[in-house]
């Protein structure tokens, strides 16, 4: 199967790198943006094949590897 | 208008992050694990209401600054 795990900072945790691209924004003469949050996006390819196993395994990445669940969600989508 | 861009290596581009990620996932006993790829997810609030019009100024911030679109693609998700 195939999945995507976006990985996001939390409401009220401090995002520099979004603080940048938003003032480079409107450096660039784009007014009206507000809020910039960066995250990260995980594809990948896992070789088991019942979503249930499936998606409780990458649960256990996002705990154990991929994100900082002090910092930062994330959410799972399967893409079959 | 909320929107979600999404930047994603281009197939081919080699990409040692994900590999990295693959790498620690095995180390962690993850097996089947296989095509990692990750990308950048950028949140942002616009103020433009008009979602054709919103959607063009995306996709100029995205050539012009978000993404390198030698090596990398990206799509766009206005969330209204």
């Amino acid at each position: 199967m195939k999945a995507k795990i976006t990985i996001t900072l939390k409401n009220g945790v401090l995002d520099p790198q979004g603080k940048a691209i938003e003032g480079a924004l409107a450096g660039l003469g784009f007014d009206g943006v507000s809020e910039v949050r960066q995250g990260k996006v995980i594809e990948l390819e896992l070789s088991e094949t019942n979503q249930t196993v499936g998606r409780a395994i990458l649960e256990e990445m996002c705990e154990k590897l991929l994100a900082n669940p002090v910092m930062e969600s994330y959410s799972i989508e399967v893409m079959g």
